[in-house]
């Protein structure tokens, strides 16, 4: 493993690439000088252009006021090898401990939002919220990816993918089907 | 692989273990006398209680429109040898065949709403429509599962999950990490 994948510039109208096979992501924030991360389960591609993400962040959540507060925050993708951290961001509370340092994750600085990268992801979007109107009612947020960033390699890394009960699902083998699709659909 | 999974009552609390990993689903719709299935990647569970799922419907879609007058439908969760057909049912159009029929699937009956089930389908979620208010802005339709029925095995269907550009991955092996969880997140 590459502890620190090295991330180039990805179009942002592509990130469905990422996030619609349904991995977990880890959502970093940042507000009043502080950061923190949660794990996330709950999200869907909404939009090409604008590049749009919903998803629901529970308001009991510490991550809740601060996304709430700031308006931004950076989705990052996590591949298998960090399933334990995944894990352990999901069960202690922000408010308690700084998780970067509790967890060995490094914060590397976004381009378009205060809220950090993490470094040890291989990929993070740089998030903005674009429509807020459903969170009082289902905590779900519309989110505008303004920036991505994404490790040129592997080409599919090794997601993880919650069933609950303490169960993930790993990402498998993948499998070509471009020649049955018609190409406005691709 | 058996043709026809038997399927049994599910908890519509806990249908997130199905749709949770994110993979491509079928979803079936009645209106009019008239049937019709599309090919859906972009779904969020939302609730547990009440049940809901949020997805995004293009207005393009003949699909749109059924749903969107019945305030209804029927998530279904095909396996991987169902590769081809979702393709196929996801690069035609309903105004112009019946996709029952022309990929024979079989629709079977729901109990809460007109939209059949696909029997060939590891697991089918009758939906019915809890709020549509970003319908026109998104084509975002809110759900509530009424009924679930899932095929007791196998217990982890290998299922698809659309990368874009026609390439699927498919679900790989499971991972048991029930010990680190704390007992409230389970």
């Amino acid at each position: 493993m590459n502890r620190y994948p090295k991330k180039k510039d990805f179009p942002v109208s592509k990130i469905r690439r990422y996030l619609e096979p349904g991995p977990v992501v880890l959502v970093s924030s940042s507000w009043k000088g502080k950061t923190n991360i949660m794990t996330m389960g709950w999200h869907t591609v909404m939009e090409f252009t604008p590049s749009l993400v919903g998803c629901v962040i529970a308001g009991g959540n510490h991550s809740f006021h601060m996304i709430s507060n700031s308006g931004e925050c950076v989705i990052n993708l996590p591949t298998s090898v960090l399933i334990d951290t995944v894990i352990k961001i999901g069960n202690t509370s922000g408010a308690e401990i700084d998780k970067f340092r509790e967890f060995e994750l490094t914060p590397d600085e976004a381009q378009e939002v205060e809220a950090p990268l993490i470094r040890e992801c291989h990929a993070s979007f740089e998030c903005r919220l674009h429509d807020g109107s459903l969170v009082e009612k289902y905590n779900f947020f519309i989110f505008e990816v303004v920036k991505a960033h994404v490790a040129a390699s592997p080409k599919y890394p090794e997601t993880l993918h919650y069933t609950g009960d303490g169960v993930f699902m790993l990402s498998g083998k993948t499998v070509n089907r471009r020649s049955l699709f018609s190409e406005r659909l691709l």
